[in-house]
């Protein structure tokens, strides 16, 4: 039994991660931080753990807990001033927000619009998609969670590009349902306004943008552009990013469809499926890529749910790998479907 | 033509009444006031009504401007404060929030928790329902109009309360589109929490309560009970309210039909018909209202577009009466069907 | 290891028990019969079960198989055909049609439209809620399974009833999803008809009526009137039931609140709570059931998912019983929260 | 007044030019065709028309009639049919569905899968999109109303081919509203599948692909590619297309702005804004379109209602170019805006 921790527990990441921890077979989840709620029972603010946890929010992790990893689901530049003193005490940090997710620092300050304050663990960090760097995963201390538009760009773009068989420039037109967007209300998010409508936003301008061209250039080898359009959908769960992609190769309907094959063909949560579907994934760590060639463009379909494998489960199965846990326990279930 | 204005023109009540007066054949709407916008075109403010009206708004309404009408949209409590030196000013008033609609002053100081402050006005103010009190309004220089619940729950109950046929006590279930808890985000209106859920709110205490009841007991001819129970579901447009009553008298299901097809066989914009539905009322004036008779209890269905026959359209029917204009001028068309 | 299988395994409440099945500690799910797709493998009609079940759709289930119990998900009035074989063959059933619900055959025919052919086993059938017939559920071995609405009901209503309270005349107002329905599209549950609307059907004759009528008669000891109005909301899962009943003691809203806590303190599905919301429940075996007391009246929430604790979850959790495994085995997760 | 007609008046297209046309001044609607309801009053079908329409369905439409216009509203390949006879009868035709709309025979049996059967109307039909083709709509007879799709689509393209700053190769990326895909239930229009999802379809093979290529290769003045990818998101109504195009010179994001600020200063139903906006448009003739420049890609977006101006809307203002009508009139109201 591993302990482990959640600083920032009442946000939608961490309350999903007390969610799938409670039930993990191998964690028994010990402590959650949270400012505004210090001191309530954890399953008073969020009524639906009743009877499968059992503590209250603290203000602090405390070292006494002897926790084994921790993760920081907090705003973006909050976590890279609790990560020094958890590596300190030696505890693994699985990082949700996008403090350790790009590599270089001048381009997490072009994005984010501040310095980084801990270089020491950036450099360490290693980017969490582990059907991508599983490898890489086993061993690492620092995990940087993929956004969850970028998991769902990544997973679909990336195979071709390794292949070689596509140009290093690809058009995401990202589709996400609201609970992406965080639990603090706004007028974007306020039914009137999104409940009937497909809203645009942050275009070109959005955060998860180079994290897909960082993933980009390394699969291609070459310095890629990625345009990445967000989009608002009224669904509460789910993504669905189409992304488009030129051959620079004569290469078939079935050539392409191989490449996916081959690259996913083996993994228990991303699936190389005709039909991509948000219903046969919501509620589960499964993700769907899937793909049309269309003359001499590929549109690539990659599927989520974006609270699930694109954030709090992707970082369990993380965690289950830093911690040397087999990489799907506790979350091998399938989608809602329905 | 007549020359009208609106107090609180950026909420969504006063967003729908420049939408339906901006193209109202009679009608100049010469002033808005907005005290975050003021200065600002309406038409930025408001997109939708470029090319429609091309005024802006004002912090204050001006005498000087010959206005012949006024609807106050602003929230409960500040409407008493604006009404009294607009009617000093011989302007007529249609007031939307809640302030003029109960004629009791302590039911007033109950639900709303502050004393009345214009308790001249309140006694000459009328009610704005035209279809139950069409020749006072014709007269009237003080309208309430009515909530939006309130107007589909007394549609639905007050021909049977004439009847004599049911007893004055009413359970009225109503379900809500969003945009009817008005433009100001919240935690309940965040779509996350709400757009795939139905979340019941102030049960026994909404305010549209009380004005349920006044009604019922001016035509029940005694002491009503009225349970309302609202609840919130995820459309953006829309009410039905389900209202039971208990038959006290034998009466066939034809018989219940037969009052409501006499109370509205000749009204212009609200219908007694076999399905009601929100669907063929959203976006116009009028309403629906049916009926099914199970056992002793009727279930009576009141069902309109919170925005217009709910609030704004209604506003519009009230001013032609007031203004001698054909009531139905400027609302005459028909629902969005789909 | 106890061997199971479904009859009807298409639909969308045989689709939800292979969901749940697949990943039961206890089971082994070994036959699945679908008319339309015997011979294709279950994970190609269903793309979400990949990985989780690798068995083919039959046209029959075999005697050979050896399996301890069947889920039967057909429609009303096939079950009564297929339940004396396997009952011939000592397989124990749990039905999920209405065809073993009401224990009177006169009332079957009145509201089925047809004789009940198979009386024998309807005597000995017993009604699937395991929070109100737990000890009779050990030890049966024909379950009907009860219908989502009425689970809502029955929940919400039964304890007051029991307590003699409240008269034995109760109100239900309910709001379902739309996967209530089943999978054959019709106008109704076309989108835009009803994906932004609230659509009242079957009012006062909808066959869940009687079960709900059934209930309260046992718990209130009197002949009961239920007046069921049920009513299709935008959204894929969850039934919210507003269920009115009438004080007949002096009780004050505190001594309703112990009733309830009393009856379900103990439960691990059943949750007595200040805010019931099918968004904490949905995806899971959870229900909410609230209360609040306005004059005179209670009104009681009934939430749940439909498709769990509506439908194929309590039947898993009715088969926990019977094969004398853990009740909550294969169902011991929260719902999704957000 | 001019006298109009409808064949196939109770699909979605048909029945929402009836609600247009029945508050049209200058237009009476003189008749309605339908096989399965002919016979039946309109407004009993639909019964939101109920006091503004009172004519029957009628299997066919009577040269006696003295039409000056008919609309036909009826499935692919039946148009075709209908219209010889309409124009020797010397009535003036706005077809809704894709029969007229393909300049090219083979193009059309290509994507169709039969032979065109009308050549002779084909070659004198015009494409009724009247911000792009105006002066021939003034004197044309047959006029092949656009896709819902294609209007967004090339509304948001043109203006950019046009300048030469692109080139003609565009990615379509389409969300749509359930309703354009019409009144017969199916599978992926079934809530449950559809309520809280997002769905591609027909990748590649949309039959709106070869009406938005028709275009931009006439405003590029050369072969153009257009990939087109529709996706179906949870919404009655509306279409939000992004359109992608790479810059073949430099343009700076003012140079692309000023370019749709030419095109569509001077028009009265679509506009060139910052916040592209599907509320702001939906129950009106109105339609957005915007821009960002990312690196060298523009993505431009268009935004309508699919069955206003994506269909019926678009049809009305062509029949009032044709009828020598003021081009608005009967369409002239702001959009829903909440």
């Amino acid at each position: 039994m591993k302990k482990v921790g959640i600083i920032g527990g009442t946000g939608y990441t961490g309350s999903e991660l007390s969610r799938l921890l409670c039930v993990h077979p191998d964690i028994e989840l010990a402590a959650m931080t949270s400012r505004q709620n210090a001191g309530r029972k954890v399953s008073d603010a969020s009524p639906f753990l009743k009877g499968y946890l059992d503590i209250s929010f603290t203000e602090k992790i405390s070292d006494a807990e002897g926790l084994d990893l921790v993760f920081v689901a907090t705003p973006h530049g909050v976590a890279m001033k609790e990560v020094p003193a958890l590596r300190d005490a030696g505890i693994k940090v699985v990082d949700l927000s996008g403090d350790y997710r790009l590599r270089d620092p001048k381009q997490y300050e072009k994005w984010y619009g501040h310095e980084h304050a801990d270089l020491d663990n950036l450099s360490k960090s290693v980017y969490g998609l582990p059907e991508l760097f599983r490898s890489k995963l086993k061993g690492a201390v620092v995990v940087a969670n993929p956004g969850c538009y970028a998991t769902s760009a990544i997973l679909a773009v990336s195979p071709l590009m390794k292949s070689g068989l596509v140009d290093a420039h690809v058009i995401v037109d990202g589709k996400s349902g609201t609970s992406g967007a965080g639990m603090a209300p706004s007028q974007r998010l306020h039914h009137p306004v999104c409940g009937e409508s497909v809203i645009p936003y942050s275009v070109g301008s959005h955060r998860h943008t180079p994290e897909i061209e960082m993933a980009v250039d390394m699969f291609a080898g070459s310095s890629s552009e990625v345009v990445f359009v967000p989009q608002l959908v009224p669904i509460v769960r789910g993504i669905l990013s189409s992304c488009y992609m030129r051959l620079n190769k004569d290469a078939s309907s079935e050539d392409v469809s191989a490449i996916y094959e081959k690259q996913y063909g083996a993994e228990r949560f991303v699936h190389y499926v005709k039909e991509p579907s948000i219903r046969a994934v919501v509620g589960s760590n499964h993700a769907h890529v899937g793909s049309e060639t269309v003359g001499g463009t590929v549109v690539a379909f990659g599927v989520l749910d974006n609270l699930v494998k694109g954030a709090s489960g992707q970082a369990v199965q993380c965690m289950n790998l830093m911690l040397g846990l087999e990489e799907a326990a506790g979350l091998d279930a399938p989608g809602l479907g329905v």
